[in-house]
Formats: structure tokens, C-alpha cells, sequence
């Protein structure tokens, strides 16, 4: 029998350079030692109220219906779904990584008719299949689009694609999990109707929660459905009942810990400056793919769509994939992710995401992928990789 | 526009004496500032592997799936009807308050047809009408009972309801959410096919984690469904593949800081002892009935089936029920909840759960009570249920 729970548990300090959780800042961790409040104690209601006012700013929207979800990302892409959707609805989702995969998923299990209109992992969504689909299945309820994908390291842009979508009268549901908080995303400048994002990766708070907006368009849907929306715990009229600060009727209980620690992580972003962390993104971002092709190693995805917070880089042929994440966490302390789906046992993802998105990270996860792969019998100039993204870093100027 | 958020939060030290969450130890909220590791970290696999274990023990059952559910209690409610029930399907499900309510609206969002089986608030359920539902609906798949219905504070008995499901063929979805850590749970010898809970009643950890525990015979339902799990997220299939040992595959991202404090709490469990705990419970509730008796206060279930973690008073005639929460929460510090669905502006309802069932919070809330309602022009006879709280306390003979 186990009985390991007799220890108590002493973390290690490990540098989390996967596709999230990101490191999280000791400020935020010290915001959940806070002492436990109510979720219907009036000063529990300011910190809901701070938390949507802050996201709004993240989102550069003015929805009044935004708030996080009690759930994960995937918890805030199903919200999406199950309340926009209704059976026999048609949705067609842009399927070019694995959360793409997922979304679609998430739309038949909704009880949608669902098409799929698929491009190759690593590439955008395919805007002329879009197009074709769009088409081909007059009064489609809702468009899915993955921002980012996190599988691959690709990025969608988004305005012609959500021009097209609402050309044809449907809906658009953008999955910003990994851009939130790294690129911009401008949910009213660009008329998204659904963006949901993730606490844990460019936000920098632990995973558990999922941020939301929802536009009048899609209200408009939801409070013109036939039917019920199938899940309780996700339905968006009870969850915004809670978080409507006239209403606060009881919905679930809220989980009030990670509430805090979403709103010091994000009073930190504010501190800091939207375009200004995204310009550090953009900044740790350029030097660790610099430092990349010095060691000669390719990514999966080409240049003009390549995403900031994480960077997919295929294994070189007759290297053990996993060995090497497991050499870099074990000897290292430093977590990389390992491919999902099409890319298992091909790739590693390296996330620069949030707290985590900082010079001296690169400069770690460089040398110290040198050493390993120089161990495996890979051809390495030792610094090669480090000097080069120094000099990215230089150019560009801004210290980070 | 708001801007509050540029102040740092300092929560006061709130007594949380209401329906949950309930004041959570220090060591509990220590344990959330352990650095963050990955969700797919080996050293988090063994976090996992001691919640389970420890989860499997408060449980009392063997059953290997046992975890909890990234969601709150209401999200654990849903997991169980949404992998139990398929469109169709017949759900009895017994209503003897407002998480009743809750249960039977799930399953009708799962598309069963959902036979409700009321009795009134404050009585444990019907369990000769649940024979005559079962009776009236045959080939009923599942039978929904709130063990502890934390709205009228009643206790309903489960075995002979269970067995009676068991003899129509019905599985059995129990709804523990404030039952497990105070009174006994016994999922395998009571044979309970699906039992959930929430982390921030008697478990003591913050809101945010919903444990959850699926038999053998729920498993093998489940396994011969003929449609889809219609919600993605809290999918068992996928969910389990995760928490099983052997598997590890992703699913969601854990919520990682939760699970510390979840561990962490189940730990402090484990040191008391599980029967200790119980004893505690009740020892303290014996207390604050006897105050409460004292004040000339009436409960709203009768004595056999009171609850020992919540106690549901009502609030005398002529009485604000509201203003009287409110002063002792901003006089005093304490929060007690107010009542639910049919019991709204009726009733207060004070809960003693987890680290916050102690003497002396009962003799805090006692004497806080009697100050604002002799205050409110009810008659008091000062120190009276302080007195008769502390007579009950020395005649039990437990410290707490």
C-alpha cells in the first residue's frame, strides 16, 4: 500500500519551459496563503469584479460577459460549445493541431453536425477551405478557430477569417489558451463573438481556471435557443448570475483561492503593460529561435506564423525524443513538453509563456540542450546556440 | 471605472461558519505556495497517486477509479449523471431540498426522463415513494439520493434505499458533498455505485476539487454505452486515463496548486484519524444544538436526522434574517449562510466542517448571536446558550 502521503511534499524549483503550467511568480503564490473568504461575502464580490475589469483589458473588450471559468481551458472551450450550440446545429472548426482536434470533438459530443475543414499541423487554418465550407453549409451556427495552437506552434491570424465566418451569418468562437496574455488579441476590434483563454499559461497563474468573453451576437444566440443547454455546470445563464454584479445569485461555489491568485497574476500584467509583455514575448522569443537554428534544429511550423510563447521543434533523426526531456528535467530541473497527437515521440515544445518568458530561460534551456544532445552524439559547438540568442537579445535591445 | 485592483487584496481573518467553504488551516494554504511542477512531472504523478489513495480510505471504498474532478462539487454532480445516464434513459431522483433540485435538473439535462420523488424540505428522502417510482418506472437505470442535504440540514439513511435500487436494477448516485469527512461514508459496504464530494466542506481544503468515486457495476455501465459521453471534460473515460497509474494520458491540465492543497488537507485527515473526525463533528454539533435549543431557537429537521457539519435554524418571527447575517459578519467577522430555494429569508444555516468544527467557534457564533438578537428586540437571556453549548461540551467529555 502507499503510504507515501505520510511526507510532507517539498516541490522542487523546476524551471517550467513546457506548454503550461508556466512558472508562477511568488506574489501570486502568496496571494493564495490569503485567508479563505465566502463566495457571497461582499469582498470576495471586489475581487470578482477586479478580475472581469482586469480581463476586459486583456481581451480589449467592453463585453460585460466576461469572467473565468471554474474549470480549465478545455472546461472554457466546452462552455463555448455547449452554449452556443444546440442539436442539429452545424459547426465547422478549423482543424491544423490538437486542440483544433479537440474543439471538434467538443462540437459533436454538443450534439452538432460538425465539419471539419483541415490543413496540415503546423500551418494556419486553411481560409479558402473555410470558405468552401462556409459555402457548402448554408446557415452554419458557429465557426471554430484555434488562435494559437499549442500543438504546433502555429498562429491563425484571425480578421479575415471572422470577416468571412460573419459574411456567411455564423458565429465565431476563438480559442486564445495559449495568445492571451503574449500576442494581441482584441476581442471588439476584431469582432470576435467567443474567446476563451487558460490561467496557466501567458496569464502566469496556476492551472483551474479559464477566462471567457462573450459578445452581444453570441448572447443574442443564447438567449434565443429552442432548447436547453445541456450542462448545468457550464451553462453561461448561471454562471453569469453569479458574476453579474447587480445579481450574484448562487451558482456554484466559486473556487475562491485560485480567484486570488488569478488577480494578482493579473495586476501584475497590468503593472507591466499589456504591449509591453507582449513585447517581452516577442523579444525571449526571437533570441530562443535563433538559438535553435544555430544548433541547426528545425521547427514545425514556417516564420510568418510562428507563435512567441511556445516554439515546436522537431527532434533530430536518431535522437531519443523522450530521453532527452527526461535527461533535461532530471538533471536540469528544466520541463519540456513533448508532441501531442501527429507530432508523439517527434517534437518538443518550449514554452516561454508569462513569468517563464525571460532571457535568462533561453539562455538555460539552450545550454543546457547543448550538453544533452552533445552527450547523445548530436554534433554540437558548445555556445553556439547560447551566442546567438545573446545577440538576438542585443539587437533587439530590451532587457527582459 | 474600477481600478480597486491596484490595491493589494488582504483578506480578513473571516470565521467561514456558513455552507461552505469553511476556514482553511494554515498548513493547507502553505502547501499552495510550493512551486508549481507540470502536470505530466513524475514527482506530480506520486501527489496524484497519495490523493487517491487517501481519497480511496475517506471513502472507505477499494474502488480503483477515485480522484478528484478539476471542478467544484456541482461539476462531480454532473460527471456522475452525464457518464451515467444516455438520452432516454429513466433517472429517479429523490428531492428533499434544493441540491436535490440541482441533481434532478442535471439528469434532465442529460436527456433522462427524470422522475422526481419529493419529499418535504427538511425530511430525509421518501424512501416508500422511491419504491412506488421505482415500481411505476422499471428498467430505471439510476437512482439519485443527497445523503446530506447541506440546504434543510437532514441526513437521509442510505442502506435500505440502496438496496431497494439495487433490487429494481438502478445504480446508485449518491451525492456526499457534505457528508464525507463528518459522518460515515462507507461506499463499498453500503454498495454505493457512484459517490462524489467537494473539497472545501469537511475535506478542509479551499473550494475548486470535487472527489469522486465510481464501483465496478457504474464502470461497467458506462463501458456499454451505446452513445458518446456527451461533455468532453468530464468525460470518465478520459478523466480516469489520466489518474490511472499505468496510462498517464492527457487530458486536461490539472489543476496542479489545488491538488497540492487537496494532498495536504487529506493529510491532516489521515493524522486525526477518519472516526476522530466524525467524532469531532458531532461533538461539536451537539454543542451547538444545545445553544441554540437555549436561545429558544428551532431547527428545521427533526433530531434523528440532523446533520452534525451543518445546522439549519430558523430565524424567529419578526426577525431579519439578512440583517442579522450581515451584522455578524461585519461586527463580528463570521459568516453563517442564509437559506436556499424554499428556505430563502427563513433561515440561517451554520456550519461547523472541517478545521472550523471547534468548541469554541460554537461559543463565538453563540455569543455573537445573542448580542444581535437581543439587539433585534429578541429576548435573551445572556450567556444561556453559551452555558447550556458548554454543558453539552463537558458532559461529551471530548476536547476539540
Amino acid at each position: 500500500m502507499n503510504e507515501s502521503y505520510f511526507d510532507e511534499f517539498e516541490a522542487p524549483n523546476r524551471l517550467l519551459l513546457g506548454a503550461g503550467p508556466c512558472t508562477v511568480h511568488p506574489r501570486v503564490l502568496r496571494a493564495m496563503t490569503q485567508p479563505v473568504v465566502g463566495h457571497l461575502d461582499p469582498l470576495f464580490f471586489q475581487i470578482m469584479d477586479d478580475v472581469c475589469e482586469m480581463l476586459r483589458r486583456v481581451f480589449h473588450t467592453e463585453n460585460y460577459v466576461t469572467m473565468p471559468i471554474s474549470a480549465t481551458g478545455t472546461g472554457a472551450m466546452e462552455t463555448a460549445c455547449v452554449n452556443i450550440l444546440e442539436r442539429g446545429d452545424t459547426a465547422i472548426v478549423c482543424r491544423n493541431g490538437y486542440f483544433g482536434v479537440r474543439l471538434a470533438d467538443i462540437a459533436e459530443r454538443c450534439g452538432a453536425n460538425t465539419v471539419m475543414v483541415d490543413s496540415p499541423w503546423g500551418e494556419p487554418a486553411d481560409l479558402n477551405a473555410l470558405e468552401d465550407a462556409l459555402k457548402a453549409n448554408p446557415g452554419t451556427k458557429m465557426v471554430g478557430l484555434v488562435h494559437a495552437e499549442t500543438s504546433t506552434g502555429a498562429i491563425t491570424p484571425l480578421q479575415h477569417a471572422i470577416d468571412m465566418a460573419h459574411r456567411y451569418g455564423a458565429l465565431v468562437v476563438v480559442d486564445a489558451v495559449t495568445s492571451l496574455g503574449s500576442h494581441e488579441v482584441r476581442v471588439d476590434d476584431w469582432d470576435i463573438d467567443v474567446c476563451y483563454s487558460a490561467s496557466q499559461k501567458c496569464l502566469g497563474a496556476p492551472p483551474g481556471l479559464a477566462p471567457i468573453s462573450f459578445g452581444e451576437r453570441a448572447m443574442d444566440a443564447i438567449n434565443k435557443r429552442s432548447t436547453r443547454v445541456e450542462s448545468f455546470y457550464f451553462n453561461l445563464q448561471g454562471v453569469a448570475e453569479y458574476w453579474n454584479e447587480t445579481q450574484r445569485v448562487y451558482h456554484h461555489t466559486s473556487p475562491i483561492t485560485m480567484t486570488y491568485a488569478m488577480r494578482e497574476s493579473l495586476r501584475m500584467m497590468m503593472e507591466e503593460g499589456i504591449d509591453q509583455r507582449h513585447a517581452r514575448h516577442a523579444h525571449v522569443a526571437a533570441g530562443l529561435r535563433a538559438g535553435l537554428a544555430a544548433m541547426g534544429l528545425e521547427l514545425t511550423t514556417a516564420e510568418d506564423y510562428q507563435l512567441n510563447p511556445i516554439t515546436v521543434v522537431k527532434s533530430p533523426e536518431g535522437i531519443d525524443e523522450a530521453a532527452v526531456r527526461g535527461r533535461l528535467l532530471n538533471d536540469y530541473n528544466i520541463e519540456v513538453s513533448g508532441g501531442l497527437g501527429e507530432f508523439r515521440n517527434r517534437v518538443w515544445r518550449i514554452g516561454m509563456m508569462g513569468e517563464g518568458a525571460r532571457e535568462s530561460n533561453v539562455l538555460s534551456v539552450l545550454s543546457a540542450l547543448e550538453m544533452i544532445l552533445a552527450d547523445s552524439g548530436y554534433e554540437v559547438a558548445f555556445g553556439a546556440s547560447v551566442a546567438a540568442a545573446q545577440r538576438s537579445f542585443a539587437n533587439n535591445g530590451i532587457a527582459s
